[in-house]
Parts: C-alpha cells; sequence; structure tokens
C-alpha cells in the first residue's frame, strides 16, 4: 500500500509518496518525469545498491539516463560536487528539457535540488530519499544548497521537487547510525507541535528500532505531515517556519567546529535539542519531568546527548554565524513544554552560557 | 523628470525608474531598501567613477556599505567571482537581513542577481545598471547567472530585483564601443515586434550617437516596456519569451568560440542579428530591402556586421550546444518582416548553412 500525502504550495503543489519497493513502480516515474532524458544522481554508497534497480526501471519506460555519481558525505556538499553535476549534464548535452533524480540521503537531495534549482535556470527534479533522515526531512519544503567554508547551507534555493519517493524498503540498508540520526528529526516534529506523536513515539521507538515497517511508515507519514503544514503557511521561512529548527542553530555550531562529515547532521541536532530543552528547562518553560522524558527519548534512539569540546567563545560565534540570527541577536527556537516551540531572543544570556558550558546532560 | 515603468509580476512585481542623477537620490534607495546592511557590489571600472558618490548617498540615509568590488569583463562572470561576493558577505557576518546593490553593468548584474538569489536562499537586491546595455535588457526579466567553461548563462535562476534604478546620467562615461553594444538590445525591440519604434530609431540614431539625453532616456523607456510587455506575459520563459533571443545563439556561439569577452556581448548579437536577418531573407520571410534597412541601421550604431572566423562545424555545435535548442534540433529565433519575430526549427538547413559560411553581410 502506498500512502500519498499532498504538498499544497500553489503551482509548485507536489505529492510525496511513502511505502515499500517503490523504485520498481514505472508507472509512478512516468507519470511525473515527462522528459525522456534523466539524470540519475546518486553516491559512491548507494549507487552498487540501487542504481542498477532503478535504472531498469527507468529503462523499461524508454528513458535515456545519464548517471552521475557523486563522492559520498557532508564534507562533499561543496561547489566542487555540485559543479561535477554540471560538468556531466553539459558534456551529454543536456539542456532545459532533462529531469534531475536525485537518489541518496540529505546531501544528495540538497545539492542535486541546487543543481536543478540552478541549471539553465531551473530544471524538473524528482527526490528519492534514501535515508530516514531525509524522508522525513528533505522531502517536504524546497530548500536546496551546498555549505560554504564559512557556514553550512549558506549558499542555496527554495526550489520544490515534481515529486517526492520515498521507499520504506531502502531503509533496510541504512546504518544504524543513520536510522538513530533521522530519528533525531522526527523527534523534532513532536517537540515542536505534535504532543501525541510525541507518545506515540515513545510506546514504539523498540519497535522503530527493529526497522518494523509499519511504524516506520507512521513514522514517515507523521513527519512529512506536520512540515507539510508549516511549510504550506510559510513557504521561505517568513515566519512560523522557523520553529522546524528546533536543535539547528546548536547543532550547525558542532557541525562546522568540528567539521562538517565528522557528526552526523541528525546526531548534532539530536544534541541540539538536549541542549535547547536545557535551556527552556532553565527558564523554567519546560517542566524537569519534561526535560527528562525528551532526552530519555532521544538516549532510546541510540542518539549522542553531549556535545563534544567547544570553547563557549567558539560556540557563540558559530551561533551568530548561523543564519537564524536576526539584527546579530541569537535567536533559538526553545520549547514551551513538550508540543510547542517558540522563535525567541528573550531568554536569559547567562543561562544560555550555562548550557553551552555543560559537558554531560 | 523621472519616469516609472512597473514590471507586473504578481508578488515579484518591481519598479525601473528612468531618469538623470539618480545616484544622489537617497529618497528612493531609502523606499526600496528596508535593511540596515546594504552591499555595494560593483567593479573595478566603475567603482572610481560612481562608489563614493552611492556610498554617501547611502550613508546619508543611516545604512551600513559593504563595498565589494569584482574584476571587470565577461570572463570573470564565473563562480571564482561568484564567491568572492559570498566570501565578502560571510567575512561581514551578514545574515538575510543584508540587501545587494548592484552598480555596473550585465556582469555584475547577473552575478550580483544570482548571489542574491543564493545567498541565505534569497535576499534583497536592486540594481543600478550603468551601461545601455545593462539599462535596456537586465534590467527587466530577473535572468540572473554565471557562465561555465562550457557554456554561457549555464547556471542561473530567475529572480526579481526590488527596483531598478536606469540614471541615464552613467552614461555619460561608457565608452563608445559600449554604446553601441547597447543599441543592439535596443534596435532588437524595434526588430522582434515594435516598427514605429524601429523607425524612431532610424530617424534618431545619430542624435542617440551624441548621447542626447531626451532620445537616450526615450530609448531606454521604449526597450523596457517592450521587453515588460514579454516578461509579463511569460516570466520563465516557456514560450513567447524566447523571441528575445533573436540574434543571441549565433552570437553566443561567437562569445564562446572566441572566449568570453573577447567580443562585447551587445556586438556579438548585433552580428548574431545581421545573420538572423540574412537567414530569413533567405527563407523569403524578409524582403531584401528590408533586410537592408537592418544592416543598415547596425551599421549606423558603429556595430561590427561580419562574424570571425569560425568553421561551420564549430559553429552548428556551439549553436546546439545553447540552450535554446529543443531534442537537439536548433530552434532559431528568425523575422518575418521587421518588427516580427518568430521561434522555429522549419527552415532550410541548406539556408543556415549559406548564413554560417558567409563572411561578409
Amino acid at each position: 500500500m502506498t500512502e500519498t500525502i499532498n504538498i499544497n504550495l500553489g503551482k509548485r503543489s507536489y505529492p510525496i509518496y511513502v511505502g515499500e519497493h517503490l523504485l520498481t513502480n514505472g508507472d509512478l516515474f512516468e507519470k511525473h518525469i515527462s522528459n525522456k532524458k534523466v539524470a540519475i544522481v546518486t553516491n559512491e554508497t548507494i549507487s552498487p545498491l540501487y542504481l542498477q534497480k532503478i535504472s531498469k526501471t527507468f529503462k523499461d519506460i524508454n528513458k535515456e539516463i545519464i548517471p552521475i555519481i557523486l563522492p559520498d558525505g557532508e564534507a562533499f556538499k561543496n561547489f566542487e560536487t555540485l559543479n561535477l553535476i554540471y560538468d556531466e549534464l553539459l558534456k551529454n548535452r543536456a539542456n532545459r528539457q532533462i529531469s534531475l533524480v536525485a537518489l541518496g540521503g540529505g546531501v544528495v537531495g540538497d545539492i542535486t535540488g541546487f543543481a536543478a534549482a540552478t541549471f539553465m535556470r531551473g530544471v524538473d527534479f524528482i527526490q528519492i530519499p534514501t535515508t530516514l533522515l531525509s524522508q522525513v526531512d528533505s522531502s517536504v519544503g524546497g530548500k536546496t544548497g551546498i555549505n560554504h567554508q564559512l557556514g553550512k547551507n549558506m549558499i542555496g534555493a527554495f526550489y520544490q521537487p515534481k515529486c517526492v519517493i520515498a521507499d520504506i524498503s531502502l531503509l533496510a540498508t541504512l546504518p544504524d547510525n543513520h536510522l538513530s540520526a533521522g530519528l533525531a528529526e522526527v523527534i523534532k516534529y513532536g517537540l515542536i507541535r505534535d504532543f501525541s506523536f510525541f507518545e506515540w513515539l515513545e510506546k514504539n521507538i523498540n519497535g522503530i528500532m527493529k526497522r518494523d515497517s509499519k511504524l516506520l511508515i507512521n513514522a514517515v507519514i507523521c513527519s512529512c505531515k506536520n512540515k507539510a503544514d508549516i511549510v504550506e503557511s510559510d513557504e521561505f521561512e517568513s515566519n512560523i517556519r522557523a520553529i522546524l529548527n528546533l536543535g539547528h542553530t546548536f547543532g550547525h555550531a558542532i557541525e562546522t567546529a568540528t567539521g562538517y562529515g565528522k557528526w552526523l547532521h541528525g546526531e548534532a541536532i539530536g544534541i541540539g535539542m538536549v541542549m535547547a530543552a536545557h535551556l527552556s528547562e532553565q527558564m523554567g518553560w519546560l517542566k524537569k519531568e519534561e526535560y527528562q522524558r525528551i532526552k530519555s527519548l532521544i538516549v532510546s534512539s541510540n542518539l549522542p546527548i553531549n556535545p563534544p569540546e567547544i570553547s563557549k567563545k567558539d560556540f557563540l560565534d558559530l551561533m551568530q554565524l548561523d543564519k537564524k540570527t536576526k539584527d546579530d541577536q541569537i535567536n533559538l527556537v526553545l520549547q514551551q513544554g513538550i508540543g510547542k516551540a517558540i522563535l525567541t531572543s528573550d531568554y536569559d544570556e547567562e543561562k544560555l552560557h550555562n548550557t553551552l558550558l555543560k559537558k554531560s546532560f
């Protein structure tokens, strides 16, 4: 059974399909790819697993395929890798009548989406996220981009895909730490706006960790629906969409300080959410027991909760650089109970310092 | 007197102001720049002439300025130069609340617009075109981008400015060959859709060459209005907008074959328009006398009409690479009389070869 979630963004609306064994579903692809030429952008880890399978599906529906295989990892989410895509497209005489297919995790999705947004000022693309994190996060919202030496995701565009195909079967080959990293973003939806989803996760975390298909499908659907609600009301992140960044200002600082790729994005975000909860608890916005429940669910997901060694000054500098800051004051997404988050700069500076100095949560 | 042309693109609408001495008009800038930080992106040629003047205007309205000075010329319209802008913005801790001001010709405008489209997924920008070509061409339409070794304008985005300030006074310092290059695009509007403008140009070309302000203002306004009509009905170049590329498929091939920067864009387009007229005349779509009138107006603008030495094969290869091709067939914008252009692949292949082999028009 395949579930469909429609993302309603006017002319830029598109469906997300969530189900099993979708990679061999030629009809689904045919419906959303009108062009003859298709560039499949993937990475060195995913291509031995799924490139042949998807290529067969495309050949069966008469598509001409250009495979583009990128190096794997956040460390390669940069201009050089982006340029690999442009080079291959141009060498293969691609024009505006090409569709790009992103087959991979968040890095492949973000960079392919940005290539699609900017190649000849915009061509079609579809996303096939192969990690839990990308299925629940980058499938919705149209954020594409690359990193810059001086900051993560500094270069990018808002650009929507023609469709997203979230095939749960692909999660079978996902390493354990990547499953956990994905769960960080899943938990986030519970924390920022969906208390009953948070409770469902508490109840089912063990089954999810065992990769029960039905539970995973439900987790992906609930996450995408929550994100869709937010993105539909604020496509270009003018206001409410910012709460999706819970844990991200802390997390990005951790990723930048340690060098991209050392920590999985989801791991850094997991720690960031614990830090945000800690600050919220200090502010009296979150009860001690709520803080404990949050930590406990993150621990049950096999995620780290303690940040690496970063000085307070470096932490603050990196957080200030993060694009969520406004007029040089650090805006943070913080909790007001479980299931409600706010974007605020109205917290006690010293309590933030306490959180940044804490070694063990 | 300042004239205002409104470009109507829904939420992305913006005004173009055409007049004299606009660089010192603080009110105009204040109206369209709500952010405190302003990055003025310009080049080595323009900065000694106008950077101080505009900086004073901005300081008077309490803006904090980050000047960014790029190397001058089409040869620098590449990723390295784009990255200079990102670097400076990040070094100066710019966030989403920054406005980019493009002060320069088409290259500065295109690259700054693309930086604005992609820095933190989009920030405000305004354009102050300093050449006739950029005043009549890049002011309308939101095309931004950079070149790739394998083709011109291959990387880019559609991104609209908050306003365009076309200050005719800036044309006083424009070298003669750049004035002529700009006229190529002005003449284009007459050729593709405005016969009476073509006739007005024939009558006034001498006064325009002498830089009569009133004539220049009228030429800029008529050009922008013509372009606005087209862009408003087809913002993302799905169909009718393509006629704006009259002469461009030939012209881009010339620019790529000779290396960017050897020929001014307008010079290459001027030759391209003569070649398009020649093919149209061969097809019987343009009378001999019309072809002569076109050539004659281009010659009166002091533009070259003969292409450099390029083999037929190279010409065809480069034209095929140009993004105006669909399904590997070269689509060309051709004339049907003066004042009407069509996009077609329905011409005689051999007659195209005749045009490509002709050394002297």
